[in-house]
């Protein structure tokens, strides 16, 4: 086995996973528990594969407390395939869905509602450039609203709804791709939630759905194609079509590994602390500077840029030397991002930190 | 490193990968080209996956020579989505398509075709159970036919076509799941093609889609789905969206080890060897029976079922401490399949037809 030496990855994703789990999946990846099979070639429908989604649903419904009435599907694919699925499944031709705009990804899955059924904005800081979120009671959510779809933490702009907007009765749906797991949610309050897997749950290839039970019952079966009918998946428990048979096996460790470190809320109490001490630190120079208005910063993305961006290559580039991995910000906004997900440690925020003040004073 | 004995997997898909390959992923599993992190948390558009997602797409296009008015796609997901995929794209509301239905997946892919808009069956040998595939003098293709879909090797039942269908102007589309890259394909005889990862490719979660650019002008891009549209995904080199990352960098392990085997001829050479042997054997024997006609019989899903049907869990349960593990026929037809794919060595034939004999005498 070749010496390694990790480095600390800011990417936002594919993102970094704790070492522990890799080293786990490394020592098992030619023998999974005991079969002479790698987990790479076992049968999707092999009773220990069985056993492993039971159990990574079991440990997910703890992780959230997630009630009996919502069901837990394991989907293979990317979560950009949700934009069309929830209208797909939640809109009739006659109904329309309300969107918050708070960045990119809601933005996207906005555009997308709009091209397959009819849908419309609440409101949007977009004009803005995406730095706060919209007064509520700017909001305007029509009558005959059938859900109510927003992103709780925008990935690209680093912007988090620090609440849970206010529906009354109409379903509230997130995209919640960057925030599921780094902090507690009150599923009860939703209609639907989903996140892609490859920020706090395993590699890229795995959606996570939570879809509360009476959802189900508006899909229009005949109009939606079976693999993108949520119905169907939940009635097959997530095994209509071939499983991606790794990423459930990953996500299921790296359940098991948040319950070890002692379940969501003190991984949130972590990560506030990794946030903030980044966040003092930007406040606290001039070199850099951070546009996300102060309350509603996201804790997991903390996005910034140098005030000279002619500097910014340089800095990526001697951060990565440093060992200070996938800093560079989304291509639709540049600048820098530090993602800071569940795996990454204090110790990576102080050494991203260091290096900062070191450049910033090489280059004042 | 724990100690590991690796059995012979005979399943069906997720499948057996070669140790080497294997070997070689476990090595690097933390460390990835020196990056100082696995390939399993590597960013989908950083500059190492680009190339490796180039690479790649050459290896694959040197194995089957696809011509370069052919698109090569990486798909996160199920195979199964293109049940819904190939006929959202390429059949408008006043088209129609021709399905050739020779067992379960083609049969599938008619009825999904069918949910969501015109399709029929140019013949089927369904009611006779899938033993054979129905004469061509009796197909019925209709005037007006957009596209003829089969299924060249279908995967439950063990039926392949010995021949490639001739449909004249009308494009060809094929299901090559667990036939691509395990015998020669002449590309230019097809206006799509696809496969699903977990037999010849990859492990699960990866769909391999191959089109004439032809094809892509025909996508009504207003009704489809932006992930499901194959012009978008051609337009964004299958980055649309996050990449299934960790499937590619095994397909593209699996495309050298592929090459080094001496490409699509030389294994092909060796699966038709493999097959000759079990089916000999089978042939030769009267406590197995194997009920595909003897022209049409898979080279890499031999089905067979024991006389005595009662014997088949015993059977099974020995098999299994034998170290020859996956051989449960699937669960809509039952009895035993043996999937010979390409990383399944001669020696592990040798062994399940030792264990076959042996088991075969005892229970005489």
């Amino acid at each position: 086995m070749a010496m390694t030496t990790r480095v600390y990855n800011f990417g936002a994703g594919p993102s970094m996973l704790p070492e522990d789990i890799l080293k786990e999946a490394q020592e098992e990846f030619l023998d999974w528990q005991n079969l002479g099979v790698s987990v790479l070639e076992v049968g999707h429908r092999s009773p220990e594969f069985s056993a492993l989604l039971n159990h990574a649903e079991q440990s997910l419904r703890e992780l959230l407390f997630i009630p009996s009435n919502y069901h837990v599907l394991f989907l293979g694919g990317a979560a950009r395939t949700q934009f069309a699925m929830i209208p797909m499944n939640l809109l009739s031709p006659e109904e329309q869905a309300g969107y918050l705009v708070t960045g990119v990804w809601s933005h996207m899955a906005l555009l997308e509602a709009q091209h397959l059924k009819k849908a419309y904005c609440i409101a949007s800081d977009g004009d803005n450039g995406y730095k706060t979120i919209p007064e509520p009671r700017n909001w305007d959510i029509k009558e005959n609203t059938s859900y109510v779809y927003y992103t709780p933490n925008e990935t690209v702009n680093g912007v988090r709804f620090p609440y849970v907007p206010k529906t009354k009765e109409i379903p509230l749906i997130a995209d919640m791709t960057s925030a599921l797991l780094s902090e507690p949610v009150d599923v009860r309050n939703f209609g639907l939630i989903f996140a892609g897997a490859q920020k706090n749950i395993a590699n890229a290839g795995l959606t996570i759905v939570i879809i509360r039970d009476d959802l189900l019952e508006k899909v229009p079966t005949p109009q939606v194609p079976t693999m993108l009918n949520y119905k169907i998946q939940a009635e097959h428990h997530s095994l209509y079509a071939t499983s991606p048979v790794f990423n459930c096996y990953l996500a299921d460790k790296m359940f098991d590994w948040l319950k070890a470190q002692g379940g969501v809320e003190e991984i949130y109490r972590l990560n506030c602390q990794k946030a903030a001490k980044l966040y003092q630190y930007l406040d606290n120079t001039d070199f850099y500077t951070t546009h996300v208005d102060p309350e509603v910063r996201s804790i997991v993305n903390v996005c910034f840029s140098l005030k000279n961006d002619k500097l910014e290559n340089e800095f990526l580039q001697l951060a990565q030397l440093r060992g200070l991995y996938g800093l560079k910000g989304h291509r639709l906004v540049g600048g820098i991002r530090a993602s800071l997900y569940n795996a990454m440690p204090m110790s990576g925020v102080d050494a991203l930190i260091d290096f900062m003040s070191e450049f910033a004073k090489e280059n004042s």
